[in-house]
């Protein structure tokens, strides 16, 4: 036969994408949307430093990024009261986890995590050979005790845990997270994703104990820093694990302007501030906008809003519906009983006042079945 | 133990990298380069188009980019003669590299590739448990029937063939390239590696044929569109075979900016044409200082010169640690009787300058052995 042999893996795959992207399904209605408030970017941008930074580094884009990205790496470590060799730069979270998976996952490899969470690492979970086990969420929060008692079961390699959470925006104490890390059972890893980590809470936030090689931490310039087109996502974890990513990534895959972007970004700590209070400004008002139409808005933690439909998931897809038709894109959690909810981004006032235009009308033709 | 468990194939890799990239070398020596001649970089930059371009895009870097690089995609489609569906963007082709091996090696899966060839080629074969093998160059050349002899013996699921060839910048003739194409042993992909196609002869560049599912080609905006730092290359196939990326790939990896940048490049025929005499002229130009110093020459379709030292690799290693203490930073061949050769890039008139400057001297040094 001519033509590629796929590896055993690959030929069972099947040919799913974790997400389909707004762009995409503007194409697909045939029109923009009037409010992009699915994907939990920022709205509000970068910092102006970033900006410029950015324009600054494409004078330079003919040549290839520092495959170390030695400045910005020694930049978080000073941040974060940790080593540069504590922290390995990816193409975002999403790269980072295919590069965690790929590390340690094959066939015949167990994988935990909440039922509705992260579709991106099941992907590469399943991309990779791995066996993926499914708890549920409690109250609307994901489950540590679920999640450990499920990897001791089936002595699993990874455990995946967003804290904040996304899709719910609830989120875990500090002291839960830490009772969950001195509780994996021997070879388990903890994938704890903080994609969302500067809108949290500061007591939901462990300390760092980069010794630990059980624990990754995951995080991001695509929230808080509004670089999610950037692509700058970092892991960290103790320094041999973190060396180990040397084995397996794409040494020279990091945009240049974007790194530049991402170091200039960290010193503007009032352009953080000031898109952290925007954000808060957000959530309350899309909470009162939910409240308005006799939704119950979720507490969140993270730059969006799930709000509770009232009832089960079929009517609340109908509602998202309802919205997309009217060019306002939101998405919603996957399984129930979460997906009793639609999950609305943190937006400007201009795209939640399209929000709270379009929702009553969502809302009467869901009603209506 | 706590801590992770490494897959079988992880933990047997070597904590070895591909490139140590100029960055790390102007650390390590303390001080910035005067000349960037080693990455095969353009120099030159890229359209003033693609620069407008990307700062354009950076003030939506807060959004993610299209995951499917649908207007890229469309119109490399229609510059090439070929549908959208033959065609999957990637973070420069080293990813699409990383992500080719993925779908079809495994431990026991064996490739084929030239002895010098590209590393990072190997580096992916290695970190995916495949097994290379390796084959002399023939005359400075990639030896295709060498190649598909080892292919059949050893039952190759790739063989790896750059056109115009890296690091020696020699190149093959459309038939040769199409004569290993009809001869391709049964379940034998080609990774034709076109990444200094836009600077080689016409008669060197097969048609395209989209049908046929053992060829896969491997295009960038790294070399002669002047953006190695935006991370954005693409592959050509049959359109199942493309498809079949979908199931392995960081859909949302490629940074937003990037692609604007890479789809005005393409609108710019006129700076393409411009880059292509400017390399033209610094090929000319390599050469006269090449011979000015009574070295060879060799003839390149691309945007370097690989110069011939006269030597052996002990000599032309002694060439080039002399540049790098001169501030010249180049490369050279990995293995004999290449290694006689250093690799100089296509530089602006003031950095070819400083070659001829140092060569010189780092000659008279590698001379007193």
């Amino acid at each position: 036969m001519r033509g590629p042999r796929f590896t055993d893996i690959v030929a069972a795959l099947p040919p799913t994408v974790p997400f389909v992207g707004p762009e995409q399904m503007e194409r697909d209605r045939g029109a923009p949307f009037v409010a992009r408030l699915g994907a939990n970017e920022s709205v509000f941008g970068p910092s102006p430093l970033a900006s410029r930074a950015m324009q600054a580094a494409d004078a330079e884009i003919w040549k290839y990024g520092d495959s170390t990205s030695f400045d910005l790496r020694h930049a978080l470590a000073e941040d974060l009261g940790i080593g540069a060799d504590n922290i390995v730069l990816g193409a975002g979270i999403d790269g980072l986890l295919e590069s965690t998976v790929r590390l340690m996952v094959g066939p015949g490899d167990q994988v935990v995590t909440s039922d509705g969470a992260y579709p991106t690492f099941n992907f590469h979970v399943a991309g990779h050979g791995g066996t993926l086990h499914r708890v549920p969420y409690r109250d609307d929060h994901e489950d540590t005790e679920a999640l450990l008692a499920k990897a001791r079961a089936v002595g699993a390699k990874l455990i995946y845990l967003a804290n904040p959470d996304n899709p719910m925006g609830s989120w875990l104490s500090a002291a839960q997270v830490e009772a969950m890390i001195a509780a994996l059972p021997a070879g388990c890893v903890l994938v704890l994703d903080e994609a969302y980590v500067e809108f949290a809470p500061e007591d939901s936030v462990p300390a760092f104990d980069v010794t630990d090689p059980a624990v990754l931490r995951f995080r991001t310039f695509s929230k808080a820093h509004g670089m999610a087109g950037a692509r700058v996502g970092y892991a960290i974890g103790q320094a041999d694990v973190i060396a180990a990513y040397e084995k397996v990534r794409n040494h020279f895959g990091m945009n240049r302007s974007a790194q530049a972007g991402a170091l200039a970004a960290l010193q503007d700590r009032a352009w953080l501030a000031r898109v952290q209070r925007d954000v808060a400004t957000a959530r309350d008002r899309i909470a009162a906008i939910a409240r308005d139409n006799g939704l119950r808005p979720l507490a969140s933690a993270t730059n969006f809003v799930a709000v509770d439909c009232g009832a089960d998931g079929g009517f609340a897809r109908r509602v998202l519906t309802g919205l997309l038709a009217q060019g306002v894109f939101v998405r919603m959690p996957f399984v129930a009983p979460e997906d009793r909810c639609i999950r609305i981004s943190a937006g400007t006032p201009e795209m939640l006042d399209a929000f709270a235009a379009a929702l009553p009308e969502a809302l009467a033709v869901a009603r209506r079945g």
